[in-house]
């Protein structure tokens, strides 16, 4: 499992005083990104040097609970399918902590799920529009995840 | 059915020069915001005075080709469930038309759907966080499309 | 002066409840690729195909009043300066209308200036990132824009 | 002077390949939410439980050169006036780094700014709409910035 935090940002918020929901998915995104900078060049260099993208072709999201502006989201990617060109994602986002408001009620409402979302990615080249098979060292990358995840505790 | 059209913007393409994925989830809440004009005061009177909004608790998308800028994508809502309290809306998004370039690739690519959304939408006091009876004339609105699509053409 | 309008969308708004200051800028933006829709290709057309771009190299910007969910911006872009690389752009934003309220407060505020945005945009080779002489479309646009503004009414 | 860095996300590429340039705004905004971070509650706390923002009300922003996606964008804040119930502040934005190339062209790149922006921003009760003086936990904090940048080095 591979944990990422960020704070809800002021911008983020949309008129019913709640994160869009769209944007848990960016967060996700942002996830992965971080989840990729174990690569060499990360996931700009996937993107901008060799045009190899992981563009999400199936997602379903189940949201639970909002966030605000003031918390700090936690997304926690798992790797739940390694095939030949995609990958299947796994993300549970939760609230990390009330910025500046150490209350009873914050502290309880820690760690709840807001949303669950699985994801497929397919590895594609960008300039052609055509699935590839994964790169090596981005299969490996989730080959280990993957792993980690089902060794016993 | 509902259809709404809009321009992809600009700035709503992302690194890999295509429309960002989570952002086809906006196109959709515009969509959704645009078929509640025909209510008093619109989605935005009803976000703004009543403190009611529409979250989406489920999702499920694929997505099938992109959307690029210089397109126009094509929003198509039909309501699939009305319920006492949520809304089952699917959404199939697909491009419209080429902007400034009518040539016969632009035009054989026309009408193929470049992701089909469904979502659960659940009718929410704002202010407390809690599921709500649709307002009659949503209810209204909602059953006559449904309707609407069940007649036999 | 050219006129463009667009409602405020549900997920332009910040914690503080307003459009979020730098949208306004994105309005600008749109404006100005509607204003170049007239050209063959429209904006699109310049930057994807011939790789062309009109990135803002000086803004200032003075906010008078916010702009709110449920409000209609309205966007009018005049052309102050045609330079050989560079055009001179001044946008005047206000509130058109506020959808689904013809109350007499909103009556009232119709027109009032919200933003006043001068820009100067340079004309770029975005391969080289390199100024560029005016395509002859653009300025003949740009100067046919600058010429009626002049004349007597 | 207040330093933040982060990195350019994915979504935030326009159509031209580069930062879209509002979004130079967004991130000064970001880095004054941290500098904020300071005050109990930080700027979450000032917004959502006091009711009180500091919406821009002039902006002079110079444009030089581009941020891209792989970019960490590094702002710095200066607090260069602080009135009553307003402050100026000025943010330098330049390249951090370029994450996970470390070539001779990205060192020499380092560090030039990429752009300048100058603001007024104005204490504002959110409710009335309506300029409030300062409070004084905030100007604590912005006159002890201004003092610390006036000090001979």
């Amino acid at each position: 499992m591979y944990r990422y935090e960020r704070p809800v940002r002021f911008q983020e918020i949309d008129a019913a005083g709640l994160l869009f929901f769209p944007t848990f998915l960016s967060y996700c995104h942002e996830a992965m990104e971080s989840w990729c900078g174990a690569l060499p060049g990360g996931y700009a260099g996937l993107v901008g040097e060799r045009r190899i993208g992981l563009p999400a072709v199936q997602v379903e999201a189940s949201f639970r609970a909002p966030l605000r502006y003031g918390d700090v989201a936690r997304i926690e990617l798992e790797v739940t399918r390694v095939g030949a060109r995609s990958l299947g994602l796994r993300y549970q986002l939760s609230r990390a902590a009330v910025r500046g408001a150490a209350t009873a009620e914050a502290t309880a409402s820690e760690g709840g799920a807001c949303a669950v979302i699985d994801q497929v990615v397919v590895c594609t080249d960008l300039s052609r529009m055509q699935s590839l098979e994964l790169p090596p060292e981005l299969r490996a990358l989730a080959e280990q995840h993957l792993a980690a995840q089902r060794e016993p505790i």
